[in-house]
This record gives C-alpha cells, sequence and structure tokens, in this order.
C-alpha cells in the first residue's frame, strides 16, 4: 500500500511546499482542488473518498482529522471555501498532508501526472487591486508618471484592476485595441485607434485574501498573516501607448484591464515562512501606525524571480529580481488596503506591483529595461527585443530555498495572441 | 378576483415603469425578485406560484408565458439569471406584468406594501466601473485633476471602482480614514494620517450589463442596446482630501472605494425608450468610428435628476441635472469598455460619472458646488454647507415624463456615519 511519489531534484513542489491549486482532467471535467507535489497533482476530494476505504484503523484517525473539518469543500470548483477557513485549520489539513506523503500513505491513484492536469483559476476573484510599490521602479517609469510623487513615502499606492479578466497560465492573452496618441508618447500628438504597439509584461507576485474584512470594518496590521491565503506569480499585462493616452488624471483602465496572468498553484503563508526576512528599504522610523509591522527582521519573504521570453522556440532570460526590494511589503499593502473601511473578502487578489531592483538585470518590465523601447535588448543567437511580438510567450518563474527544502511557484506563463481587427 | 393596485399620482413606479429589483420580507427573509408598482411590490415568485393555481383556462394561458420562460430565475437572490436572458424575453415578461396588472388579474396576496419589504442589492455585480463624462464637471475638476486633458475629448474617460462595496439604498456608509495632505490641498503639505475632512457626493447614474462579452472579444456600439439591463441612481460617495492624496499618478482607490450607493430598482432600457433624445454636446463629427452612435436623435436619455441633503430633519434640494448633459452617452462608455477586450459579464455596472450642468444650480458634487469647500452653500432657514457632516443624509432621485406615464428611479439614500476611532 505505501507508495512514495517521486519529487525530482529540482521541482518547486516539493514536501516543504504543498501547494494549492483547482485541476480538472479529460476523465473527470469537474474543477476540484488539488496539490502539488513533485510532477503530480493529489487530487483531494478523490482522496477524502479513498480513505474512507482503508483499514478501519486507518479511516478512523483519518477521518476524524479530514472529513469532518473539511468535508465538501474540495470538491468545490474554487479555494473559496478552503482559504475562508481558520488558519490554524489550514495549516492542519497542511501538515497532515506532508506526513501522509512522507510515510506512503496516500492512494498511488490519487496522484495524477501533471501533464494530464488541466489548471483553472484557484480561487474565484471578487476585487483586484493592483500596489504600485517599487521604489525602483516608479524612479525608473518616471518618463510615464511624471517623476516620482511625494505620496509614495508616505503610504503604500494602488490602483483597482480588472477582477474578471485575470486568468490562470498559461491561458492566452489578446493584444489590445485603444484610442493611443500617434507615436504613443503623449498629448499633443493625434490621437488614433487601433492596434497597441507596445506591449509589455509586469513581473509581479499576487496574493489572496483568506480572512475577510467587513465592510465599514478595518484590520490591524498584526492581524495581516490570518488574512493572507497565499501567493501566486503574476503577470501584470500592460499596452504603454494606451495607458500614456488613458492614465490622466483616472489611472490605468484600459492599458492593464485586457488580461493579468496568474500562476496556477497558491503557496501558503506557512510555506513562506521558513523564507521570511526583512525588507531591503528600511523605512520604518517615517512610517505611520497602522502601516508599521513591528518585527523588521520578518518583515517580508526572500522569494527569487525571473521572467523569461520565448521567441521563436527560444527561450531568453530577461530579467531577475527578489520581492524583498519591494518598498512596501505585503503585509503593508493589505494594511492599506484595508484602512479605508471597504472590506476584503475571501478570494479578492492583490497585485505586489511590478517588483524591479537597482542590481544588473532587475528591471521589471520592457518599459524599464527597454527606455520605452528606445534601447532594445540583445538576444543571444540575435534578434532585438523592444516591446512585445505576437506570438511572444512570457515565462515568469519564482522560488526560495534549495534543493529538497525549495519552494517554488512553478510557471506562469502566456502567450500573446494578435489583435482582432 | 379582480384587484386594481392603486398607484398614487407622483409614483415613480407607473404602469409604464416596471423596475425590477431583489426584496425580503419579515415573513419571508429569503431573497427574491420583485417588480415595483405604485406603493406596492410585487412578489414575482409568488406570483408565479399562485396563477398556476387559478381555473385552468388562465392556468394555461399564463403557464406557457411565463413558466416554461422564467421557471425559478426570480427565486434567486439577484437578477443576475434574469438579466441574462435575451432582450427580447425579458420584454416580453415586462409586458406581460403590465397587461396581467391592468387587467386587474394578479391576486392582491401577491402585493407587498413597499413600507414592509427590505430592499437588496439587484444584481450580483462582478466589475464596477466608473467612468468622467461630464464635461463640465471636468473642468470644474480642474484645480483637483490638473485642468481638462487633451484625451477627455477623443474617448471617454474611465477607472476600475471597488465592486464588493457597492450597496444598495439606504444602507448607510461611512467616513474613511486615511492618508491626506495636512489641508487637503496637495503635494508639499505635511501627510498625516486620520478621518478624512473632505466628504462629498456625486450625483451619477449607473447602468447594468445584461448580453455578456466574452473575454478577448469585442462590441459593436450598433449592439450596445443588447448589452444593456437597466438603470439605477448612484452616489459615488468621494473623499476629496484622500483623492487629492493618493491620485497622482494611479488615480482614485480609497477616496470612493470605502462605499458606493444605487437606487435599488432597476429601471429597464423598455421603460426609458419614449424618452430617448439627442445628447447636448455634438461631437460627433470628430468621433471614433467604434464610438459612432448612428442617430444622434436617440443617443441619450432625458432623466431628470435631483440631490437633496437632509439635515437635522431638514430636507434641503442642493443640486438638479439631466443625463442628457453627458458629453459621452452610456451607448458610447459601453462600446469604449468593450473596446479592448476585457469582456463585460452580466452583473457588471458601469457608473456615468458625476453629471453637471451649466445651467444655475446644475453642479453634481460639493467640489464644485463649493469650490473645494470654499464657498459654503447657505442652507434655507440657517445653517451652510460645505463638505458633509457626519450624520448628513444624501438623497438622489430621477425621473423621465410626468403623471401617469412617469419612469421614476425611486431614491438614492444614505447616511454618513462617523469613522471609526
Amino acid at each position: 500500500m505505501v507508495f512514495r511519489v517521486p519529487i525530482p531534484k529540482h521541482s518547486p513542489f516539493t514536501l516543504h511546499n504543498i501547494p494549492f491549486g483547482v485541476i480538472s482532467t479529460e476523465s473527470n471535467p469537474q474543477k476540484r482542488c488539488a496539490i502539488a507535489i513533485g510532477d503530480y497533482a493529489l487530487d483531494l476530494p478523490l482522496y477524502l473518498e479513498r480513505i474512507l476505504l482503508l483499514p478501519s484503523d486507518h479511516r478512523r484517525r483519518r477521518r476524524h482529522r479530514l472529513d469532518e473539518m473539511f468535508g465538501r469543500v474540495f470538491s468545490e470548483p474554487s479555494l473559496n471555501s478552503f482559504a475562508a477557513f481558520p488558519w490554524s485549520q489550514r495549516r492542519d489539513i497542511r501538515n497532515h498532508l506532508i506526513e501522509a506523503i512522507s510515510e506512503g500513505s496516500v492512494p498511488e491513484s490519487c496522484f495524477v501526472p501533471m501533464d494530464q492536469v488541466r489548471m483553472h483559476l484557484p480561487l474565484r476573484i471578487g476585487g483586484y487591486a493592483d500596489f504600485f510599490c517599487s521604489l525602483e521602479h516608479c524612479q525608473n517609469c518616471s518618463i510615464m508618471t511624471g517623476g516620482t510623487k511625494d505620496n509614495f513615502h508616505h503610504s503604500p499606492m494602488v490602483y483597482n484592476g480588472r477582477a474578471s479578466s485575470v486568468v490562470a497560465s498559461p491561458t492566452p492573452v489578446r493584444r489590445p485595441n485603444g484610442v493611443t496618441w500617434d507615436t504613443g508618447k503623449g498629448s499633443g500628438e493625434k490621437p488614433v485607434y487601433g492596434a497597441s504597439k507596445k506591449m509589455d509584461f509586469e513581473l509581479e507576485m499576487g496574493y489572496f485574501v483568506s480572512k475577510p474584512v467587513e465592510f465599514g470594518d478595518t484590520m490591524s496590521i498584526e492581524d495581516a498573516r490570518e488574512h493572507i491565503f497565499g501567493f501566486v506569480l503574476l503577470n501584470d499585462w500592460s499596452s504603454r501607448d494606451i495607458q500614456a493616452f488613458e492614465m490622466p488624471p483616472l489611472g490605468p483602465f484600459h492599458s492593464k484591464g485586457f488580461g493579468t496572468s496568474i500562476s496556477p498553484w497558491v503557496v501558503t503563508l506557512d510555506a513562506l515562512q521558513p523564507f521570511a526576512c526583512s525588507p531591503k528599504h528600511d523605512h520604518s522610523a517615517t512610517e505611520f501606525e497602522h502601516l508599521r509591522w513591528k518585527d523588521r527582521a520578518v518583515g517580508t519573504f526572500d522569494i527569487r524571480l525571473r521572467a523569461s521570453l520565448i521567441r521563436n522556440g527560444e527561450r531568453h532570460r530577461i530579467t531577475s529580481s527578489n520581492m524583498r526590494w519591494l518598498y512596501w511589503t505585503p503585509y503593508q499593502q493589505l494594511a492599506h488596503h484595508a484602512s479605508a473601511g471597504c472590506g476584503l473578502e475571501t478570494g479578492d487578489l492583490l497585485g505586489s506591483g511590478t517588483i524591479s531592483g537597482d542590481n544588473e538585470g532587475e528591471l521589471g518590465c520592457l518599459f524599464e529595461a527597454t527606455m520605452d523601447g528606445a534601447n532594445e535588448m540583445e538576444l543571444k543567437g540575435g534578434g532585438k527585443l523592444g516591446y512585445l511580438e505576437d506570438g511572444d510567450e512570457i515565462v515568469l518563474e519564482g522560488w526560495c530555498g534549495e534543493g529538497e527544502e525549495r519552494v517554488g511557484f512553478g510557471e506562469c506563463r502566456g502567450v500573446l495572441l494578435p489583435a482582432t481587427c
């Protein structure tokens, strides 16, 4: 009965990870919850069903710990109900799964090879807010935003994105049509309507709300951990010429809303805790009380990030970064979001904003890396990269730690389709 | 068996209206769909149930027309399923209800006095986009937005609002806390955190999407009517000092997201058609093709609007306006929203943006009417109005036509609660 699931050497999905997602398969097209381990998805409703068929001593033990607590939540087509459970109970189920997989007590039939699995959005997303919290990104984007504003240093900057156009990797995204200034630079030029000519990606992380905050209430930053379910990679696809047209004065709309990609496996806060670290920027002395995270040493996470381009079958690494570089951390972002009484709902998605650094090759989008397309990047084996071409694919990766203790996010992929005529 | 429902002389809910909403009652706390007529709500699932108990010749006729088509959709806690029906079928049910009420064939027991009804959000709102489409409002807000931008004249301006904090009248809304510049004017001042000191309302209309547009697809403006379920009044509560702090460069977030009120009865496009008219501003000669509405004479609707303040029990009329005054019409707004492939879902809410005019007393918010609080309005019976005080209530009203042919929206009310400490 013992089955040891193989975990390849560089797998993002080790026993230290156990990320949650929503799958379907050809033989069972119903969406349902799963975890990732090695090159397999573990079908959670199937597992719950099978362990009830085990010999009775096993059954009693498992039944008490799983069936009672999680009932049918894993048969739902999203992780919202699971994410709404208290942190301690979510931790219990994750610990149980780690133990059961380690001891080999999960029936082999519950594992589905990853290449036979179709991934879906992990949660039903009610609201999506995208932040602008990397000082380096902010400074590098000055030509688009009119310089780093005074407000940046006092409070996280954020706008509402479009929740209904967030898609799970590897769903393709289509180049939008829109009104732009003729050469895409700015006001004063002739307005034209057509396909965007300045297609970009943005290297971000996203995180999902677990415990809600009621409309009209606020949340203390000290409780922020209780309200975060877990993290994903997030590609905030952007159209820079539409953005330059539409930004003043209301901010981005179509330049971002035509599609946002996320990686499908949600890495829990528990899996990330061993990689807690201090943020690079220290502005704790001037922070408002409601944004102050007491223990700077564990104020954010050391998550290494990378973006690659696949063009004509060739994969080119184009940037790397680290979530530590963010000027305002996710805990501070969440505290800011909750501060005005708008409420937070289980399943709300928050985007970290583009994460740029100040080391070589740490520019989180093409607008920065190419100076709005003026300085094209040289691709290995010839070819140049300014803005994205139709058919280009962007792949984001992220991971903490190494070897058997690696906690990875897998990939967030998306191909850019040509605009409709 | 014949019951003639009384319709008071100035009722917004005449036989020419028949707006849809979601109600619950003390005796039946289940949310369900209803229409408004006179001072009554007509409980639609109850009606469908009762007409099946009528003598058989009646039953056969009704059964065919109602039961088959609408089944259980009116028992749902939102109008989303009904709104997703094709326009022609929604029109059929409205016409049937007009006929049945006119001939007195609706059993008296299906009518619930309005004062015994609790109203809820009429639709489950997935996305909420709020426009900025009144030229007069745009010009009057120049000091906040840095002047009327060139882009305003080429395309409707819009930002994503917070869908989950849209509430049904008369839900109270709480004054938000937030970071502002000390006197609320702008950059250069000391940043402070606390309760907003510049609370405002905005007089808008909202409209709901019926037929969806798939992610990646677009919609022709000629089909816009098919995609609109109906209209409501909308109060886009705003905090002007938080707005002045957070706007550059990403637009409004907390300054709008702490609450948005809508009137609970959705007035259908069919009810509004007799009041179709030309928009006041004619810029058809310079419009992009995808934003051009061919028949200007019926390009928008003649909807009269009014906002009042209730303070210390006294009601003060503070502004009036008309939806005709919008520079970009709802059809153009919808066509713009759909143009970049972000998709539209049944239940998405679009806000028209503040509707100001250039006649005396037609300024759609206090920021305009008081010049950012500098010129307080005199209230009848003494007292002054700058920005809103805790306990102030704002009441929006809107209507087309007069007497028996009046099509009204009822009221959109909301009391401003004090900030949390």
